[in-house]
């Protein structure tokens, strides 16, 4: 596939948002995008998103957001792989472009999730895993990520306490962070210390529901930004077992590692070339299994590289880099926008307090369901 | 962008399905069309689907069929744009096999309405609508097109009555295909007497809500079947206003007539090329207007291409060929892909009694909303 690159981002803060629509949120995303880009119209609209239709009410939001932004009379389409849904969306638009169809396209990831209740909420979450074998038993996501890490420190012999610094390092990035939902630092002890959720995952193992919206514009030619030009030099996608029942090994991201060892072997880089690495912090438990399934580590070893401070954004690998799903904010179908709006901006050296050092090559990679739609890019500063 | 070819299809018999769930209905269809293939697991699988995540409370229907099925490891991703999901599905597929990123693949179209209370079906239909202009007032997808066709009487002197061959030749043709959902015929007078809906539109106005799949197998390479070797030799979308109140015309389809428009110039061919047009007849008006905007008569005279019985099978222009939506049955997810099937059968001298003399080559457009999301493609025999 020929590189495509990276010609404009935007992004609005991950908030509860009471003042503005999906509709509005995505669009701000959007315009912002295209104003860095400078480019006028793209040829086409991509939008990832989970829930509209449930949360919103609102089917073909590409076509509502192609309306809403003046792309009359140009392609608009929904892409949907649960909480991958922002990846996916951009991995289709490569291939467009790639394929010669477009010269440009706007993808744009957003997702509304605070205007229904909590069950409701919870309800239209738990669609991400299997329906017949999963959520008509009354298995939440909370829950099945519950299991997984239970199942984990069970194995390996961790405590939950030795889980805290994914989250810290979370916090600790994002208080730098226009753009993230919880500006504030933690501390061990708000991490051991807060409100179980589902044992054992607390309040804060577990990424916040939020509103918010992220945009690139993707080009097939270099474009002159603020920073540098930035190319999308691999992109993979892999799915598993939709259920965790049938798995062999629940503790193992196998899609994840799959898509990793693919764009790995597309660039021809290893996991020791990637300056960062933007990764589904969803809960503390997927932050360690998404280390270990990207080749940073061993099985089981994950919470080793956050007890040694190796995650931190001057470590050795450098994730959550602007605060991650957990502090940042997971508005679903919008999180893998906002990873790859963060790896851009650090490759081109625009990220502020947290920039990390080694910035040509960035890893990102979005997961849906419990591990089943996995979404992985490299990008790298020309 | 390179010409693709279709290797295999497969549907399923469109019913009120009491046996067999969306999973098994998706997997059905995906198996027949990969056993006509014969080239074995595709290199990824594209899902056109609306409303699983409401109807059958099942997000990434996509990874649950690739779960299903086997593809475990493989790239899955759904696609939506409201009634034009399925071709929306097959054109990402097209775009991702000419990027070269993929060899084959593996489309399915699938959904299963009638496990829903109806008026739970009609909340979620009227999601293809705008949510904040249109919907929220109240204002069903029938109602919407039933404004649609009363405005389009006024305007050029119309009777109900005139739309009666639309509902005629669709009913006359599904008796002849084994997977339409209604194998029997009508008279004009069933079509004028039945029971009214949304005035003007009555029972044999509308496509009814059924449970549906069926499926496509795609390659970069041609691949010896059955009949001829058919590739898809154009492909356009376009979208317009999602709500018809943003249009200057309400009773045009902008944006059919402009992805028509695009995939002549691309084939380098005209409406008089076409030997056949599945179009999306979810409601008689949007029969007659599908032709105009198409190309086949001037605005305000489809329903005298139907008087004067030029929409039959061996007619100038033969529509609905194997029941269209309203015979064969409208599963809004499935549909484009049951066109395209449709039109492939057709191309390959395999329809029939119903089979259409010039079958060299085909035009399927799939609507999505009020027409404002629509995907035309053309199809040839080699």
């Amino acid at each position: 596939m020929n590189k495509v690159y990276i010609a404009g981002i935007g992004q609005t803060p991950v908030s509860e948002s009471w003042e503005k629509s999906l509709k509005e949120l995505a669009g701000d995303a959007g315009l912002i995008a295209m104003e860095d880009a400078g480019i006028g119209y793209p040829d086409a609209l991509f939008v990832g998103n989970m829930m509209a239709i449930t949360a919103n009410r609102q089917a073909q939001l590409a076509t509502l957001m192609a309306d809403w932004l003046g792309f009359h009379h140009k392609p608009a389409i929904s892409i949907e792989t649960a909480c991958s849904s922002g990846s996916a969306a951009f991995r289709m638009a490569l291939m467009a472009i790639a394929s010669g169809e477009l010269e440009s396209a706007l993808v744009i990831g957003a997702e509304k999730m605070t205007d229904s209740p909590g069950s409701e909420i919870t309800a239209s979450l738990a669609t991400a895993a299997d329906a017949e074998l999963e959520a008509d038993f009354g298995l939440s996501f909370v829950g099945l990520n519950a299991l997984l890490m239970r199942r984990y420190m069970h194995e390996y012999g961790w405590s939950h306490a030795d889980f805290a610094n994914f989250s810290i390092n979370a916090h600790a990035n994002a208080v730098h962070n226009p753009n993230a939902r919880f500006r504030k630092a933690i501390s061990k002890d708000t991490f051991t210390k807060s409100p179980m959720i589902s044992d054992p995952i607390n309040l804060m193992d577990a990424s916040p529901v939020s509103d918010g919206a992220a945009a690139i514009v993707l080009s097939a030619r270099p474009i002159q930004t603020e920073g540098k030009n930035i190319s999308v030099i691999a992109s993979a996608a892999m799915t598993d077992t939709l259920s965790l029942q049938n798995r062999q090994n629940t503790i193992k991201l196998n899609a994840a590692e799959t898509s990793a060892r693919a764009v790995y072997a597309q660039a021809g880089l290893s996991p020791s070339d990637m300056g960062l690495f933007e990764y589904h912090d969803a809960f503390s438990i997927m932050a360690a299994l998404s280390l270990e399934a990207a080749g940073f580590c061993e099985p089981g070893q994950g919470p080793r590289l956050a007890i040694d401070d190796k995650i931190k954004y001057d470590g050795d690998i450098p994730v959550a880099t602007m605060g991650g799903l957990k502090a940042r904010g997971h508005p679903v179908g919008a999180t893998g926008i906002y990873q790859l709006v963060e790896a851009t901006l650090q490759l081109q050296g625009r990220a502020g307090p947290t920039q990390v050092k080694r910035n040509k090559y960035a890893l990102t990679q979005n997961i849906g369901g419990s591990g089943s739609n996995i979404i992985t890019h490299i990008l790298q500063s020309e």
